[in-house]
Parts: structure tokens; C-alpha cells; sequence
């Protein structure tokens, strides 16, 4: 295993390991359960970013931890939710049936709900200054909400029933806040729990989230949905814009791997302590799933 | 007017003033609309009980301010996911059509989520230590997930579906949770953000919580759907055990009318100062709406 694979599964262990305890409700078992099948599965690339680029500037793990957990919880919710049939209604998710499919629609809303409301409190428990926890939270909320990641789930959903197809322009904005707000989030985590800098990680961040996304948009032409764990070809089916319709297989795979190049120098600064978030940005565009 | 309708309007006029300029998306003039709808029209008791228990403890009006966004934007997300098909399937609330009869379902999961990560971001906002910011964050969530509304909610739906009728104790601990626990953060933030005793202002929030609930299911038998603003007689028609049809109607209304004087004997320690949260206490009971 290269150095990045190698912490990618031991950060997602440390995650998944604390969210078996950590998630629960008194009240409902079965909310529990979906509560917990939800963060199950996953890769942990937020989760991963997090500890990496709090490592990278000296924070420790006791309280990097944390940070991870949150962005995780609040990533495994906003799945839940997209996957609900009033959204992008998929039944396949990691390979496994989605939450309002194995339980139901109820369940899968509350489920969601409540891992975000846990989300900010992992946050909010990562130790450090008034200041340090006021910018976390503040940049978290945004990336979560009606600026980021909800916002951009918003219009991409309004493209899809208006039937207009975007420009690239357009296409790039809401990706950055539908995928990219998060992705940047969990790579400035470090610095700013650090007090640090956070223009190069955040300039990182940003090319890694862009090349996800158009690494995605690729992975739904090429993949299989066996190894994908979701289904494939949807967006050519919806006849949806996408990076790929936009610019054709070839740009698209050439401009994913200039993202690459971009991230990887935005991480100069750190010299070889930055190798396994090198990787890591190369494991964003040749992933198969 | 009394002093408490006087108090109650002007909170409820500030906070609904924040809202209009601070509830946005730059991606999605839709999700901007259905967040500003979700949190219009309420009475606004939450943000009141905030900011009347900070006034108390000495807190300014600044900072009480933004916790009582936090917990109103909070309370609009769930009543907007309550409303869902999935959920209570409710077409009015607050005499208006709800989100997703209004624009769609899709609107009103995202107009919630949205609105959630923006009542952490303005509860994170309200200024002092890093222990109070930190306890303050710790309640919320606690109060608004899993252990509290959603586990609450979670498991009212799973009381109607299993078709069991609940004991007066099970109904007690669901809605203790599902309305108490975010009635009694609102009433214990003033202390909280003042650093002082939290304990008489939440044996207040604990009783006034389940006076509430109480009322709400005398309501839900005597009221009238037109000025209660949503659909009444919906429990008979569930068949769905509550306090009145644990009780009878005359016996829930003693009990709501000691749950009363115990709030208020809570609040003998602040002397004349309290008397609008006195009189608060005597509204929730005595409400039509």
C-alpha cells in the first residue's frame, strides 16, 4: 500500500470506530441504526484531508479527530438526503440499498437531521481558542448550507428540472459549492485549528475539489456500476451537462489532471511532509469508484 | 397589551428583521425564498424565551439576539420536515400553504437543511469564553438531534406506525424530547451566555415545555383549524394516544394549569424581574393558537 492508502484507512478506521459509540438515540433504535449504516462504507477522503492537513501543522490527533467526525457525519447526511426519491432518488449507495430504501422516507430525513446537528457538535469539541473554534464552525456552516453544498444541490436540481443546459462557467460554480466548499473545508481544518495560514491548503483544496468532480463526472461515463457502488451513466440518461459533455472525454481528463498538477504545487510550501496528500490528489482522478 | 405580548412582539419583530437580510443563497433565488417563508409568521416563544432569559442575566441584546436566530431557525427546519408526506403530511401551517405544497418536496428537505446549518452558524455568533461557546453548542445540538427533537420525533412516528398506544410515561419522555428539550435550551441560553446557574431556569423550561405540550393536545380536540392556523382533530382521527385521551380533557387541563405555578415558582429567585416570563408560562396554556 502507498503511504496514502495507508493513512487513508487509519484515519477512516479511527472514524468509523469512534461513530460506533458515538451515534445514538435513546429514543429510537432503529434511528440509530440508520444513523449508523449512513457513515458506514464510505472511503473517509473529508475525514482523511482533515487529520492529514491538521498533521501537516502540528495539531494533534486527539483533536484533528473531532474535526473528522464532523465532516464525515455532515457528508454521510447529505447522501442520505440526495438519495431521497424527491431528490436524485438512487437505491444504491456504496453498493448497498439506501437509507429510505432499507428503512424508510421518515427515517431517512431524521437520520440525516440528526447527523447534522452531530456534526457541529464534533466540531465544536476539537479543543483550541475562541477564535479558532468561531472561524471552524462559521466555516463549516458555510460550506454546509445554503452557500455551499446545499446551495449548489439547490440549483443543480433547478438545472435538471429547467432543462437548460448550463455553460462550463456555471457548471463550475455550483460544483465548487455542491462538492468543493466541503472538500476545501476539511483541507483548511488543519490550518486554521493550527492558526495557521490557510491560503495554500485552501488553494490545494480547491483544484482537489474541482478534479473530484470532473474525475465523477468521468466515472459515470467509464465506471461500471458494480464497482462504482452506484449507478452509472445517469447523467447522459438525464441529459444533463456535465464537464465530460461540456469539454469531451480527453479535455476533461487532461483538465482533472492539470487540477492535479495545480494542488500538488499549492503544497510546496510544506516540502516532503505534504507526500501523502500528493497522493491523495492523484487518487482523486484514477479512483474507480 | 401585557407586558409579555409587548415583549413577545418586539423579539419576535428583531428576529424576523435579521432573517430577511441574513437567510440567503446566491445559488438558488428558490432556496432563498422557501428559508425566508419557513421561518415568517411564527409567534417567535423560542427566540422570546431566549432573549427575556439573557435580559434576565444581564446578557445584552446583541448577543442574546443571534441565539434566539439559531433557535428559530432551528424550529422552522423541523416543522418544515415534519410537514413533509413522509413525515405528518401537513398541507397548512400557520394558516399557509406548507413548503412543499407551495414549491415541492425537494425544496422543503433543502430549505430544512439549509436552515439548520444556519442556526449553528448564529448560535456560534453570540460572543463570550470559549467554555460558554462551547456549552451553548453542546445544548443546541443535543436539544435539536438524536437525543432530542429528531429522537422525538423518531420515535412519535414509530409509536403511530406500530399502532401501540403509548402510557402517560412514554408520551411524557417522547415529547419531553421532541418539544421540551428545545423550549428548555431556550430558556437556560441566558444563563448559559451569562456564565450563571442554570438550574432554575430549566426546571422553568422543563415545565413550561410540557405545559405546552399539553396544551397543544387540548388544542388539537377544542380548537378551531381555521385560527389554530394548521389541521385539528388529527389524534382521534389517528387514533394516536395523547395526554387528553390518557387523562380526559379536564384532567390534562389541571395538570397544564400545575405545570404552570411550578414554572413560575422556579422563576421566585428573580423576583419582579420575571414577571413576563410569569406571564409567559400562563400563555402557553391559555393560547388558541
Amino acid at each position: 500500500m502507498s503511504d496514502f492508502q495507508d493513512a487513508l484507512a487509519r484515519s477512516n478506521f479511527l472514524v468509523q470506530h469512534e461513530m460506533e459509540t458515538l451515534l445514538y438515540s435513546p429514543l429510537s433504535e432503529q434511528l440509530t441504526a440508520a444513523m449508523r449504516y449512513s457513515v458506514a462504507g464510505g472511503k473517509g477522503l473529508r475525514g482523511f484531508l482533515v487529520m492529514e492537513s491538521s498533521r501537516l501543522h502540528g495539531v494533534s490527533e486527539g483533536r484533528s479527530l473531532r474535526a473528522a467526525l464532523g465532516v464525515e457525519c455532515l457528508h454521510a447526511y447529505s447522501l442520505v438526503h440526495d438519495d431521497l426519491p424527491c431528490m436524485d432518488d438512487d437505491d444504491l449507495r456504496r453498493g448497498q440499498p439506501t437509507v429510505h430504501v432499507k428503512w424508510d422516507q421518515a427515517t431517512a430525513v431524521l437520520a440525516g437531521d440528526a447527523l447534522q446537528a452531530d456534526a457541529f457538535k464534533f466540531v465544536s469539541e476539537t479543543g483550541g481558542s475562541v477564535q479558532v473554534l468561531r472561524r471552524l464552525i462559521a466555516t463549516f456552516s458555510f460550506a454546509a448550507g445554503a452557500r455551499g453544498m446545499v446551495g449548489g444541490q439547490a440549483a443543480d436540481i433547478a438545472a435538471e428540472m429547467s432543462g437548460g443546459r448550463l455553460t462550463l462557467d456555471e457548471i463550475t460554480s455550483l460544483q465548487n459549492a455542491k462538492t468543493g466548499a466541503l472538500l476545501t473545508w476539511s483541507c483548511i481544518a488543519g490550518p486554521i485549528l493550527a492558526e495557521a495560514d490557510e491560503k495554500s491548503m485552501k488553494t490545494y483544496g480547491d483544484a482537489l475539489g474541482l478534479a473530484f468532480q470532473i474525475a465523477d463526472d468521468i466515472l459515470d461515463v467509464e465506471g461500471d456500476a458494480a464497482e462504482v457502488g452506484k449507478a452509472t451513466q445517469k447523467d447522459e440518461a438525464a441529459g444533463k451537462a456535465t464537464f465530460v459533455s461540456l469539454l469531451g472525454l480527453d479535455e476533461a481528463k487532461r483538465r482533472a489532471q492539470a487540477l492535479v498538477d495545480e494542488a500538488c504545487e499549492a503544497l510546496s510550501p510544506y516540502g516532503n511532509d505534504a507526500q501523502t496528500l500528493r497522493e491523495a490528489a492523484q487518487f482523486v482522478v484514477s479512483r474507480s469508484k
